[in-house]
């Protein structure tokens, strides 16, 4: 029954009986730790076979005949740069691979930018004293952190069903220069694991911004991480933007750290010619080139994009059950009550609830005080102020089944007890 | 006989005989790059074992029980901090360990301290408008571009047999407070191949900067690549910053490119504490960490840093008799002429030429149009820029040894034109 319909009495006899389960569940001295996207080791497995393939000197060669072991290739091998075309959905020769990091090559876009000229006449960021940046909320922690260190002011806009609020972004874009970009995460979105829809595609493409040197950051992370039968699908930023002769418009980003491994595998980012040419001379003076033989593991072991493709099904096969255990544990033990919203996500990494306003940082700190460790209330807007202190991140993927049961049992149990505590004062 | 004693009529004849002999170049059609110090073939395929270590999942665990597959560990796995302070000369807890570039922790160093202070209470690189740098000359162009693209006055430092000019350096970094660095190799540097001696290390290591944020980029590139079986000692500036207080003074970096591989080798910096946190800092905005996989195949295939001076040797078999090849060919076909001077390095990359005054782009170019493609001229100095248009950079290592007395004939042969058309007038 919703809380909002017991009387105190009866919500102060639901509390007392769930702080005996919260007491139960704290003497087991869980040590659970789900702050962190990260995937779980029988996910890692899958992809150890490829640690191996390179396993004679001819095989470090690469189709062009380029000794892979050696110097040179700013940009990636070709074959590579085919590969990631497809999971940023440009054009092979928009595409630039670097190391194993995409954060790194977002971080490396903004630095360059802050004290280069973004565009043909524009200031380099630096200057611009009151340089702000839109951030849709909730959203990616280490995103934010990187408009933090750059002393960006955040603005945040309020995340749909369909992406960001698209009339704000339009408003707030087309009216203040000082605002220099956006950070997206288009297909399953992190948190809320929602997919922005080809309207919001296009309405990004189309902006007519202030700022000549304004700049769509659209990090692709979970292109093609499904974690259920239907997937969704995502328009082209780059192609809708080329339509329009926005072509400058977005930088597009992605990896295969959540389809091989987080600690080594391949990112990629795609730009027009000409943000490419800045970015080019930036990193042209910054290394020779990123790991090549890394960039060869993945092209024998996945072949094509198909491959990519399929092997994505095993990581579906191994976190679709453990989002079920999350949803599931939500229905089960948080829709009778009526105190909190959560999203069921067809892919991604996340799932984000909206508890009892207020209580999100007690919750987060109740589960940690049972050794549930969650991602920090709050993480999800920029500098870690959620103004309503009521959104959390579940991260499903790192525990077995069974802890994740658990966890979640935890996590629901604390999540009412806090909305109590708020509701009776 | 020198060419200073001969007449204007035995110079002609000379040169016509010379003539003749590039003529007969010419017509072999060579195609040989020496243009960069890229190992050899022969030099990768000692490595190529390493690629295979990492056969089994228990494997990718490190000694800490962190599987290195996974996010995490900004600075690096403990054993790859051990294993790098020995080449870095610092102790482990000073070791940040990065990607497969030294030259991407240099640039990003740089980066760092253009938005950020590089000391307390000092002002962002960027916001100096009057910037300099030291470049010690000749020296490595990757590190002048690198302040080049941040703006710097490049002010070069002649080279002696000991080092930069301390003179010089002392008296610059003490009056005047927009100079904000220098440039070292300080073992077999490039392209010099000397290493600067006890004495010059002590006197880096008491500099008294009128800027509070000077940094001495100390680039360790060739920290155990000894071309010789005498090998020369260099003494840790780390270590003499330590005993006099200075220890913010330096910044250290090596790597493994020349050790294993130049496209997939590990690099790592050392700091002080309070210049790690600034740089810290950063790097925990822009990366989960490096690849830990790589850090693990260098640890397993080394073992330690014993495991890498063993492993040098069979660099130096390879190269010593390249090396020696330059040297010999010097000898035999320019000492009587006395038109060039050239250092014999025990050590490094490169041996570097000063040919007669004047005529060094025309060498190089000579030099191309026979099929023998060499470092461009003046690119050992800061905007490429060579005042005496006479040093060239000879990389020995990629050719084979046939190829290498070949592109030395054409090369000496083409020194001794240019300088008898230069003398003639």
């Amino acid at each position: 029954m919703s809380y909002s319909e017991l009387t105190k009495e009866q919500l102060l006899q639901e509390l007392s009986q769930l702080k005996a389960q919260y007491k139960g569940f704290v003497e087991k001295n869980l040590s659970l730790d789900m702050s962190r996207g990260k995937p779980c080791t029988e996910q890692l497995d899958i992809s150890s076979p490829m640690l191996n393939v390179l396993c004679s000197d001819d095989l470090c060669i690469s189709e062009q005949g380029f000794d892979c072991r050696n110097y040179g290739i700013l940009d990636g091998i070709p074959a590579a740069k085919e590969l990631m075309s497809h999971m940023l959905q440009v054009k092979p020769e928009q595409v630039f691979v670097g190391g194993n990091s995409s954060l790194n090559m977002m971080f490396d876009t903004i630095a360059c930018f802050m004290t280069t000229p973004a565009a043909e006449g524009a200031t380099p960021w630096f200057c611009v004293e009151d340089r702000k940046f839109l951030c849709p909320v909730p959203g990616y922690d280490r995103h934010f952190a990187i408009t933090e260190y750059f002393g960006f002011q955040m603005i945040p806009v309020p995340m749909t069903e369909a992406g960001p609020d698209m009339d704000m972004v339009e408003k707030l874009v087309s009216s203040d220069p000082s605002i220099k970009g956006i950070w997206c995460v288009p297909k399953y979105a992190n948190p809320t694991g929602i997919t922005y829809s080809d309207e919001t595609v296009r309405r990004f493409a189309n902006l007519k911004p202030a700022a000549k040197d304004f700049r769509i950051m659209w990090d692709n992370a979970y292109c093609v991480h499904d974690v259920s039968d239907e997937s969704d699908s995502l328009l082209s930023l780059m192609e809708e933007c080329e339509k329009v002769g926005n072509a400058d418009l977005p930088l597009v980003f992605s990896s295969t750290s959540k389809v091989t491994f987080p600690g080594a595998g391949v990112a990629a980012m795609g730009a027009s010619e000409n943000n490419m040419k800045i970015l080019k001379k930036r990193y042209t003076t910054q290394t020779i080139g990123s790991d090549k033989l890394n960039m060869l593991r993945h092209l024998i072991f996945f072949k094509n994009f198909e491959g990519i493709k399929s092997h994505m099904q095993k990581h579906k096969a191994i976190l679709k059950p453990r989002f079920d255990v999350v949803i599931n544990k939500f229905r089960e033990h948080l829709s009778a009550s009526e105190i909190a919203q959560w999203t069921t996500p067809r892919g991604g990494y996340f799932v984000s609830i909206d508890v009892f306003p207020g209580t999100a940082k007690n919750v987060v700190k109740m589960c940690k005080e049972a050794g549930v460790v969650l991602t920090g209330a709050g993480a999800t807007y920029p500098l870690g102020v959620d103004p309503e202190d009521k959104n959390i991140r579940i991260a499903p993927s790192y525990p077995s089944i069974n802890e994740l049961k658990l966890a979640m049992e935890v996590f629901c149990t604390c999540v009412r007890i806090c909305a109590i505590e708020k509701l009776v004062g």
